[in-house]
């Protein structure tokens, strides 16, 4: 298996970009990608999208995208497995290279979700969800998401503003980045006194509806070298499934398929939890920042709300978490959401992220997972020196 | 890179399916695969499928499909590239394995088109194209092989006769698969007074709406020795991505993104079109065959439907195409259609095709493809002794 590097980034500003349509998001992203890359050719390409034929009419994303980048007939081939398509479609990048199938791989990940067509968002992100068990009968994420956080604040006493501090964290973070969707410093009682979404969730506990995508450019470290960049290795790769109904998990404040995941990803790397020094997750709702905490072994179960309280999760704390804002301040363009993980990986181990910094960061985890933990990806990146 | 082995194929009769669901489908495809296999256990899935959000309301279909095999939590993935999509489903499988991720995979396709939810068949699919091109502007698959068709006959003399005569000989060997939907033997004449679809183009040149599903096993050639099975070896793979626009290419008769996948394929497997015993091709329509023959390099290049009409690409002709009926006959449940072209090489090449057994086969070639000619993969199989 050859040794891999992440060698170009790049992403646009999200939000509800009316003037935007699904390629125009993902082909700006990849430019920027591999302009930042500096290479003069792509082998092979990924589209990390959830649902573009309900919210866009559009399937057949891998050959749209490679067209519109000028990139046809290399193979492009879109992956789908709900708000984790972006991890996934960078986990296929990273074992082409590292099969040697490929030099240089472009894995992006794009969501138009906003001035769509259908019957909505709510709608279409659903399909997340077991159809038949879940959500013809009338279950949406925020209802499930929702009854994680009960049953965490049941079992482990879990405080309602512990959770609401996740939130607040978040979007202190993403004041400084500006690709944000959102630009604001809510505290805790703004949050538990925003709109009611599912209870004990409210609105400013909710990760929004975004347009944006997000790629990067996976080669070999020799290549890298070659190109003078700095050198960002993918040490750990892990991927797993779970049942996709909740109701099917024997413990509703875990969520299963991250620790499944962490597990392949830190054997492979040969790292422990301590090792990490700083972490994206997967904060689609407030209380999954928490739960995933505890999966990934940073923090004891049920620990995950004293450990944000405490603010070891922020910049400058024992485990930095979401530093880009995370899902909540950033936004979510679903398929887009894992590569843009990357992305802020990329940026911390280069030490491009100014006031959310982490300092003498070497190592970094991105954690992405689909539905409400039905499939999951966890990546480990070190910068060489 | 590892030698990689198919060592199990399983499909359902195709068809009108109102008694089973998505889910059903897959599961059964890839039981039977995992049975005729033997194996013991699954490291990693993946699942072709192109618009299950549009069909069934339910996207996230790797970890659906995962948790109903009893496999969670190993990494499964949903791979969309339209017709293509099983097609691709079975490269990343073979990627896997040779590349040392994993040894033993299951890919698998799968569509359920009938009994669905949505805005119809033909709204569904005409996602494949290019939605804010060609779609919007009314444009449906029957028309735009219409279009090729009636390029080709005006370039290259190929006669409404031989084009109809793809869609006997198909029939015809689709009456010896148990597992396809339609056992008829339609004469030249019926096709051509069978019902207009888009001239010249008559209902019987259609590939139809069908459910289904296909799964195969892929992995080490070492472990397939282990196992016991007959070693049928995947020799070549290749992928390519094309505008998805048919008004975009410079020759309306031509399908060039076979020809790139086919160069991609031959050259890993070094071998030429002249090496090839038989082969399955994307039949979506009548005239598809006849230019596909030509990408390949199995005729010359406007020579499809002479061809067709020497009787070169029946069982027992100099180039057998498509013995297990092609979609025309067997069905073209979409994302199933390109494993399924896999199952029919592993029967060849076994010698279990009874009365389209090409006899002496020793190597084969599936050509899967999506949309008019946007995405398509070329695989090689070879019968090891």
């Amino acid at each position: 298996m050859r040794d891999v590097a992440v060698v170009g980034i790049g992403m646009n500003k999200w939000g509800e970009l009316w003037d935007k349509d699904l390629r125009d998001l993902y082909v700006e992203a990849s430019l920027l990608a591999i302009e930042d890359a500096g290479v003069d050719h792509i082998d092979s390409m990924y589209v990390g999208c959830m649902s573009s034929g309900l919210f866009n009419c559009q399937e057949h994303l891998g050959s749209l995208m490679a067209d519109h980048l000028g990139l046809t007939p290399i193979p492009a081939t879109r992956i789908e497995s709900a708000c984790v398509s972006g991890g996934i479609a960078f986990r296929m990048g990273f074992m082409e290279v590292a099969g040697g199938f490929s030099d240089i791989v472009l894995a992006g990940g794009v969501e138009k979700m906003t001035d769509v067509s259908g019957d909505g968002a709510t709608f279409a992100l659903a399909t997340a969800c077991d159809q038949e068990w879940e959500a013809y009968n009338g279950i949406t994420f925020p209802g499930l998401y929702a009854m994680i956080a009960r049953a965490h604040m049941h079992k482990h006493g879990t405080t309602r503003e512990q959770i609401a501090m996740v939130s607040v964290k978040n979007h202190k973070n993403g004041m400084h980045n500006p690709n944000a969707q959102y630009h604001l410093t809510p505290s805790v009682e703004d949050i538990i006194n925003s709109v009611k979404v599912a209870e004990p969730l409210n609105i400013l506990d909710c990760s929004p509806i975004t347009d944006g995508a997000a790629a990067v450019i996976l080669t070999t470290v020799e290549k890298a070298k070659e190109l003078g960049k700095p050198i960002i290795r993918v040490i750990g790769a892990g991927q797993a499934s779970n049942t996709l109904a909740l109701h099917n998990r024997s413990d509703l404040t875990r969520i299963q398929v991250t620790e499944d995941a962490a597990k392949m990803a830190y054997k492979m790397a040969d790292k422990k939890p301590e090792d990490i020094d700083f972490a994206e997750v997967h904060d689609c709702f407030t209380i999954a920042e928490l739960v995933i905490m505890e999966e990934l072994g940073f923090v004891e179960r049920g620990k995950g709300g004293a450990a944000v309280e405490a603010g070891e999760t922020d910049v400058g704390g024992r485990i930095p978490i979401n530093t880009s804002g995370g899902l909540k301040s950033k936004g979510h363009p679903v398929g887009a959401t894992g590569v843009a993980q990357i992305h802020t990986l990329v940026e911390q181990l280069r030490c491009d992220m100014g006031e959310c910094q982490v300092k003498g960061a070497k190592i970094g985890l991105a954690q992405n997972m689909g539905g409400s933990g039905g499939s999951a990806t966890v990546h480990i990146l070190e910068a060489m020196s």
